[in-house]
């Protein structure tokens, strides 16, 4: 049975707060065995991949092998049925369009003490994306991934995918080509982080890394940090629904089983005003459950973390959503927009009943990689802005440096950095005398 | 005497990559230091801050005494010359107005199918700022850190910064001030970072935490980033200046020296196509090194780190840059906007020979928190951004479900999550029958 909480009980305060600090993950602690793996690949390059495949993918590659070639990719997505291929190039396509929008644009001005100021972004030149293999490797995580970076611009883009006992997911395949991937290897885990950070004979490396990944993806992906860029690390994942009275709730427990069945880690949250709709989503939950195929995996997800809450009211609802800052937030009311300007800290909002998080994670456009585990209070989802970088710039006239040099000089005294001031009185002094 | 290279050397590829891959900081290893560090505070709270600074900062605080009253604040802050005062506040007014263009615009459009999509901006709830105390407690630090936070329209911005032996840095209390600081605490070190990220009595806790420290400090933001965010882990500085025959070789050589004097880890790198020109610069160097206030240090960056390379040309130049990806990059040529096209990798660029380095450090606006240690190659500068977060949005009218939810349907089921199906699947049956 899932949580069940009123805002009216006395000790709620409390018994939210022991909710908002479940820890619903149990991190391994594999550094050691990742920083070997790390070392290995950096010693030994291929070699040790090819090693470290055969152990860890019961899979016998040849150097040569570590690449997908042209021919194998044709014919693996050649297996692709139509219907398929027609839906994940509508995501791609949707995906597409809302991320071209997030080009940010330079900027350069004057202002009037004759300082042309400005910003100029650039992409990243290489990034590599780790797709998991086996159950989770997500085609649409794929394009998630993949089409920001060449939005971006991104030159180079490379992706990992193990195939566990040379088992590949052909769609997985198909949605790397339909990104605009340049390069796909069959190698995983922390030996795949390695070889995209640190490079080897097969695989030169990259500036960015993104994708999810099991515990050692994710440890490796903090040990390679700084020598390139990483995007965030995912956590287990969260829904939180408010809903007014009118909704339907078989949709609204539909929409909780979705979030459910991805990890027994994953957390669902229903937060409505109407006690009678709590208990009949509750028991929509309860019908639908033993039917669906990951019956086991979401069962464990609702009965350990699943949590319902009735508030007074629905700005009370938004209130308690600020302070679970969800991954995702599903507003079904009548009033969905007005209801989402009453909270700040959410990855991803859902207006009304017809936007299920389903759509989401497909093909409605917005990025699928969003903040978790309450992280949306600081960090936003994965956008075109993770493979751009901005340079700043500043020009100043000879004029411009005389007027706000002196303040320079000043400061610079006052922090004991005697170079720095001499570096601009050097010039200002010039400029009185009339010249460099 | 610092590493001359000219890419006419046989062997420079070679030699470039060695200088490339010099390791200019010892990472001391506290990971352990702190860890004891932050669970002290997790666990005792204000207690463990006032025991950890009595240990090691030397001072006895009483309870109330952690945060900086009204009062003392105003006492310190009166201390500061008019002079003094006047340049932080240009300062300030300038980095203020930089930013202040920073603030991204949401979005919203509805596509052809109906559905509403976009973005909203919106702030982190609460920032900490950690200034270090003693050589270090740069005021400058203090503006370009809070001021960013402040445009972002952080509500609680917050500064620890210890105050070995009780000694205060009054300009680091005014410039916190002038950039519209809320609560000031006198603490330093890890403890300093658990207190901002889990809270103590005294501290309520913060959603990000920015600001320069040294190992202990960095170790702590690293351990405590997830629960809260954290901008970069900063490393070594760097500059990088390409100059052409005419410039004025002694300002080169200032230019070169401010960035030595800042830490012995500093490296100071000129480019040029003109032999006599290097030449000149290092002679300049040679005579100003010995009459810095901070000769040693600088001394030692110069001797250890320092590099003069020349090359062919300036787009040689250029493309030797953008594989270093500086920090800071000043071309000192006759027409850098051109010069600056031709480079996509560096934190900050300053252009022409009236633009120093140090100007940027202080006054001319754009931030100084930049990217070190090649990490321009995939990463910005801190700005107003860092404080602020995305919440994607989308809004799916029943027809635009009946659009595009199939193929989220399709895809559902080649991922195996039937429930992600069935969520848009019950929608669209009712979307047939004519209604919810």
């Amino acid at each position: 049975m899932p949580l069940h909480l009123s805002t009216a009980q006395p000790d709620f305060e409390q018994r939210f707060l022991d909710m908002l600090s479940m820890k619903r993950e149990d991190a391994a602690d594999v550094n050691e065995a990742v920083s070997a793996i790390i070392a290995d690949v950096r010693e030994r390059g291929d070699e040790a991949l090819l090693d470290l495949t055969g152990r860890f993918d019961r899979l016998q590659l040849a150097p040569g092998g570590i690449a997908f070639s042209k021919a194998e990719i044709a014919a693996e997505t050649a297996k692709v049925s139509p219907e398929d291929r027609a839906a994940l190039a509508l995501a791609a396509e949707r995906i597409r369009a809302y991320h071209a929008r997030q080009i940010p644009e330079d900027m350069e001005w004057t202002d009037p003490e004759g300082a042309t100021l400005g910003w100029r972004w650039t992409p990243v030149s290489a990034a590599g994306l780790y797709v998991p293999g086996g159950q989770a490797s997500y085609p649409s995580s794929v394009l998630m991934n993949a089409i920001p970076a060449r939005v971006a611009g991104v030159e180079r883009l490379v992706i990992c995918v193990p195939t566990p006992d040379g088992i590949v997911n052909p769609l997985v395949l198909l949605a790397a080509e339909l990104a605009g991937v340049d390069e796909i290897y069959r190698i995983g885990g922390a030996q795949a982080i390695a070889a995209m950070a640190y490079g080897t004979e097969t695989i030169r490396p990259v500036d960015k890394i993104t994708g999810p990944g099991n515990a050692y993806v994710a440890a490796a992906k903090r040990h390679v940090f700084g020598r390139v860029g990483i995007d965030m690390i995912a956590g287990p994942s969260e829904v939180l629904i408010i809903a007014e009275g009118e909704q339907n709730p078989e949709w609204l427990a539909l929409d909780l089983l979705a979030q459910a069945e991805h990890d027994a880690d994953a957390q669902s949250i229903l937060v409505t005003p109407d006690d009678a709709l709590a208990r009949a989503v509750v028991a929509e939950v309860e019908r639908i459950l033993p039917t669906l195929p990951r019956a086991a995996v979401a069962g464990a997800s609702w009965r350990d973390y699943g949590t319902v809450i009735v508030t007074r009211d629905l700005d009370e609802a938004a209130k308690l959503s600020d302070r679970v800052a969800p991954e995702h937030l599903e507003l079904c009311v009548s009033d969905p927009e007005a209801l989402s300007r009453k909270t700040r800290h959410a990855g991803a909002i859902f207006l009304g009943g017809w936007t299920p998080e389903a759509v989401g994670d497909y093909v409605s456009g917005p990025n699928h990689v969003l903040p978790t585990a309450r992280s949306a209070r600081f960090s936003s989802g994965l956008s075109v802005m993770d493979f751009l970088k901005r340079t700043t710039m500043a020009r100043l006239t000879p004029e411009a440096l005389g007027a706000i040099g002196p303040a320079a000089v000043r400061l610079a005294a006052s922090e004991g950095l005697s170079a720095h001031g001499l570096s601009v009185a050097a010039r200002i002094r010039a400029l009185n005398r009339g010249g460099a």
